[in-house]
């Protein structure tokens, strides 16, 4: 657990995290309510817009984080890499609702500025988000949160994340690759 | 063009896609509406139930594919590989309202089983969408489909699909790991 990266971020325009949620990575979503954090594994979600920076997100109504989260109208929602993916999936298979999960897995929570919701230092990017949308809970478990701030690592440039394939199985992210970028129209890059 | 692949398919349970839209991949989406057909590029979408099989995508009504899915309420997602990745952005970056794609790009319309839109031969995997709630159209542009039949290449196991970074650049999936099974509650798999 020593070995776990303490990425060094610095701010990043909100308009521009699709970067690092559009190619659909799991991300750890943080939480804080009445004293309490939590952290939660997450695979369903989508940019809804970017100008504001929109994700819908959802929430499973029996995890532990559903209510916290309906209820203080926050969370973080970071992108861990592929050197912790043994956490991410120990956090997407224990509950809160019986440990700590900051304390079980030693990650480090760091203050976030807008919102009470912790940072996971050890993840690559953080997006603090405020619930801008609940009527989209009931009858989806849909969460719609605007990201207010959003805090990226410095290096490398693009990070290695895992993407869930279902049935235990991740995909590792692979090669950024630059070559279609001339076949673009200037106004959709 | 005369070596693009002409994939294989058999069905797939509908309640299983979810294996190739979680991870995050581009996709196609194709429509049909009175004798015109069309297809798009889309990346901001996210599975919102698996039984029945949901999934949610934004649609931006400046495309000429809008009005052709809001109005027939249907399309074909169509999982896209790598070969095929630049005719995917020129897809992306040409508009129907100009030209036929199917035959611009030498794509192979085949039949669907259950919706008028046509399943894109080349794609890896073809996945056929009622729209079950247009209600979030108007406010977020947001179409909720339901896949209704599901077709999957018998191989590969794993596509090589791409995934969109923003800024011209796209991310090819990377290998896919097994190791981190065994920390699965079996009701979680």
């Amino acid at each position: 657990m020593g070995l776990m990266k303490k990425y060094v971020k610095k701010d990043f325009p909100v308009w521009k995290v699709r970067r690092f949620i559009e190619p659909g990575p799991i991300v750890l979503v943080s939480s804080a309510w009445k004293g309490e954090t939590n952290i939660m594994t997450m695979g369903w979600h989508m940019i809804m817009e970017f100008q504001p920076s929109l994700i819908g997100c959802y929430i499973w109504t029996q995890n532990h984080s559903f209510e916290m989260i309906r209820k203080s109208k926050e969370c973080v929602i970071n992108v861990p890499t592929v050197d912790i993916a043994s956490t991410v999936v120990s956090i997407g298979n224990s509950s809160g609702r019986d440990i700590d999960k900051f304390e079980a897995f030693h990650l480090t929570p760091l203050p976030a500025q807008k919102v009470s919701a912790p940072l996971i230092q050890e993840c690559y990017a953080n997006f603090e988000c405020k619930l801008i949308d609940s009527s989209l809970i009931n009858k989806y478990s849909l969460f719609i949160f605007e990201v207010v701030k959003a805090h990226v690592a410095t290096s490398p440039k693009f990070p290695q994340t895992i993407h869930y394939r279902g049935d235990g199985l991740f995909m590792v992210s692979g090669p950024t690759v630059s070559k279609y970028r001339k076949k673009f129209k200037p106004e959709n890059l």
